[in-house]
């Protein structure tokens, strides 16, 4: 059975979307691709033979379309999920799956009304083996009990249009996810600690910041976001446990010694680094979809996230500690 | 389109190409199997909703396989690998291409009188990110004048049947083809040099071993090959030129810092350190196909290695240096 | 000319010290020693041929003593260090200067009011090679700008009397010398927050925690401090400048390769990380001596350090974020 | 007790040695230099408060004279070895011994007849601390039985009028005496394989060349000496055994993220490399001839890499395996 898939949003993650479901992920077609940019839309759909609608609400309903990815901008996310919900397809929505709580609960509320799983979220780190490594770790007692973490995430560069809410709403809320999923906890409260400006970050950008994150069992994580560090993009992180420390860093393989320098290469952004966890993810995705499981980061995942990413917004902006309250969690999601 | 694959010889090998052909190959299919074990091909067969054929020509001939992957025994290769040229059909042979040089010759002419190419030697380290760093490194200038190389194989053990021989018809040959791929130049001399003799090695294995290679412009590659290492697979190359050096080993993303120790895993085998490399030789062949191109590893590459693997026997045999001849590359395969 | 040294305090760091200054600085020779333990004293004296002396005082003013070097429990150390002063002689305090400013400030008193500095704290660090690159990626704009620091403060463990406190006042203090160093900035601000505390920790102690720092010009800078980390002895620090990163982690030359893992050591302790740190320190020191300058880690550095750390305390016993006040900074020191 | 030192040859090498027994060991004292070059010699030794003899066997036979240190050019070495041994004076002699194996048979008949060792070579790398955790990798069992090793020995790059024949003598030496000592066995054959020239490689010098070498227990160790290799200094090692392997490569505790790599240095020279192997060298030293006892690296092991060296030499030059021939180890040795 071949999965017949629908893209929302053809721009440079949708577009990869396509491609990889086209010509790396087994047992999946691209059918039916959408972009408000309806050139770019065509232009896709004729590279893999897919249909390039008018209008995504269309495309979700189409009857050559058994499930949906969405990579439209993220204002549009929760709407778009309902609508898929509503049309009862399971859709893989990139983070975020709302850009407030509000909306990401309306999600959730339709879900559960539903019953059943449609909904997966794009958190694609939990498909990466080195944060696999870390995970397992934590999870096999390798370092005793968990307690501190410690992440960095950081970018070369990004548009002058970036904003210090979206180091928080873009970038950090990777970080957000990745630390619910490896403890298995939810967060409770946050601090940000905006540091020197970059005199290479531009306007009023404040970058780089500490964020803190308390976890309810108390452990504390700092995360460095960095989105003009210019060397390239580092994302990293250890664990530290009672017993021992697990840690990741960039992939190494290879060194080339030089003109007095060993040096390896670090990857330009997060299509290098992560390509192969995108694989993963989305031909776990369509083997779920075979038989008919979602399995991935949940709607709650997406809910959880959106949350802390906007009290982590809050705290930077009021400069003070931000407490995180949740809906009570689904019998769904647990 | 999706190429349909038959696959000859379901054991670990096999067993894997036809579970990645299946699952993780995009525009590929399954649609028969032959072993010799036929409970074990019908286990298979039905895993992936193929069918289990009784004999290996039939499923050559068979109408609906469009290629053909051979994973049987070495000696059995080279007559396959023919049948598949006779039908028309093109097909990748794992390595060994033949066991003899004459034996590869044969296929090599089969092949020269068809006019194009339809075989493809199984040297998936090609495929390998790792090593393609290293050929990069090698092809853009950045280490000057390649000059020598140093190549380590070792495996934690083998079967008790495994012989000194097979230490260059079965491990070394993936350094043979490596080294011949990375300069771009065939290998004119060997000599082989047994060490003292681990004694976990069985019976009257010599291991390990170092072999020297000679390449055409005099350039010199030693490779270690130790069968019996114990602590896990590992495979290492280093090459220097006039301006630097570049060199691989193992992948390396995490640490545990646990007891005194900063540790990081070594892979068990080779499936662990190449699925990756494994899935883009496949995921390239069946994308080849489906152009009608063939284009990887070729049958010159697999005469090639046999040739110099068995020139390595006889060296360690006779104590000598012992010399390459080949026969003249046929346009073919220019 | 050799510089004739007394010792006050033979414990493990001051017999390290007479055995240091004995056996492998060139220029020095120990020639008294006090403990308030005297058979210790006297067996570190038998040894290296000096004479136990019965009172601090009477070492400090003894006529065969050059310079002196104070490796006494913490809160002797102004009072003994007042007395050099007084003496003339030069003096190597091991850190802390003093437990509180307002001692530390008397010691400044004193040695402004002399107008020529006598006095060395024994911030050994500054004079680990490793440190030293760090500093010179910072002050050659290698990195850029630096904008933020993270630093990794691990002990195997402490004894059952080690308290919060103390995280803050024997282990952070070096990391507040470092960190006044590097940037050559004051710091104005610190917050302590306390992780989940690891279960290995004994009694009330809190640990692991993290301490936050800003500097003059408003970079941070964060500091993990763990105790009981139980793997080992692990200083890192990485700073991050607007143009790259520069980072030092543990010494690393060899690798074990074993049963599935690469494996490297990490220090058992301060004594194996940093015992070239201490030669270096004390040749340094005794080199400067022969040519009566004193140029090492001043009284103010010692001062603001102790400032700093027991604003930390206050900051982790009130939970809050507490403001750094120093005095003006003496032109001595400048 | 203070030891008073004569350096013979105050070059490069011997200006260090002067420095570092000046400066920096503890218990040593430079009293007399000599040097070809008159002037140099006087300036080195107004630096240190020395005085610069007008012929070497003069300096030898010096009252003030207690021990010698040779740095002369290597064709002196074993005359003026002899000359030490006449006065009954303990000398540490640069490597090599002497430049011929009779030469260096003379220092031992010498040693011998006088019934006690007053020689020791200055094979500092025994003093390495990361070759002494190779050494001891191999005698605590972790690694199992050693079987084979590769060494790397490159140099940035060498004077015009450097041969292949010093190759051997000059650096491969330094790795012939450090396999002895590592596997504690005699080198019994020797071939070498010029591989392709460096175009950097001046005149009609054959580099990098490849050597291997036959250990008594049937071992086989293969070293790359490459010295234009133009990046830095590199030597590395590491010996494979038969349940582990242990490798030691250039010293690493800093990294400098920036413009897309990951950086280390790589030292410039020995010099950089092994600096605190020469000080530990020359402490144990001194501190040996204060107790009256010689322990280091012994004529028997200048005769040995002597001989071994230059079977290297014959074994380039003829193209063929080298046997290697010493006389009876004479007790004194044992």
């Amino acid at each position: 059975m071949t999965v017949r898939v629908g893209v929302i949003g053809t721009g440079n993650i949708g577009a990869d979307h396509v491609r990889r479901l086209s010509r790396q992920v087994s047992g999946a077609r691209v059918t039916a691709v959408f972009d408000v940019a309806a050139q770019r839309a065509q232009d896709v759909a004729r590279d893999v033979g897919a249909v390039a609608h008018p209008g995504w609400s269309g495309l979700v309903d189409a009857e050559d379309v058994d499930a949906v990815v969405i990579a439209s901008p993220g204002p549009l996310h929760a709407e778009q999920v309902l609508a898929c919900i509503d049309a009862g397809k399971p859709v893989l929505c990139e983070k975020p799956l709302a850009t407030t709580g509000e909306d990401a609960l309306k999600v959730i509320e339709a879900e559960v009304a539903l019953g059943r799983r449609l909904v997966q979220v794009g958190f694609m780190r939990r498909y990466d083996r080195a944060y696999r490594v870390v995970k397992a770790a934590m999870d096999d007692g390798s370092i005793g009990e968990p307690l501190l973490a410690h992440m960095v995430h950081r970018n070369a560069s990004v548009p002058d249009t970036f904003t210090s809410d979206m180091s928080m709403t873009d970038s950090v809320i990777h970080e957000i996810d990745t630390i619910r999923w490896l403890f298995d906890q939810e967060i409770v409260a946050t601090t940000v600690v905006a540091s020197k400006p970059s005199p290479l970050a531009a306007g009023r950008l404040r970058d780089p910041q500490l964020v803190l994150f308390k976890l309810t069992d108390g452990a504390v994580v700092n995360v460095e976001v960095f989105v003009n560090c210019r060397y390239g993009y580092d994302v990293r992180c250890e664990v530290v446990g009672s017993e021992g420390s697990v840690s990741m860093d960039n992939p190494s393989t290879n060194a080339l010694l030089r003109a007095g320098r060993r040096a390896e290469s670090v990857p330009a952004d997060w299509r290098v680094r992560f390509d192969l966890a995108y694989l993963e993810e989305m031909q776990e995705w369509v083997d779920g979809l075979a038989k008919g499981v979602v399995s991935g980061p949940s709607s709650w995942d997406g809910y959880a996230a959106a949350v802390v990413a906007n009290r982590a917004v809050h705290a930077l902006a009021e400069g003070t500690r931000s407490l995180v309250e949740l809906v009570d969690r689904p019998v769904l999601y647990s």
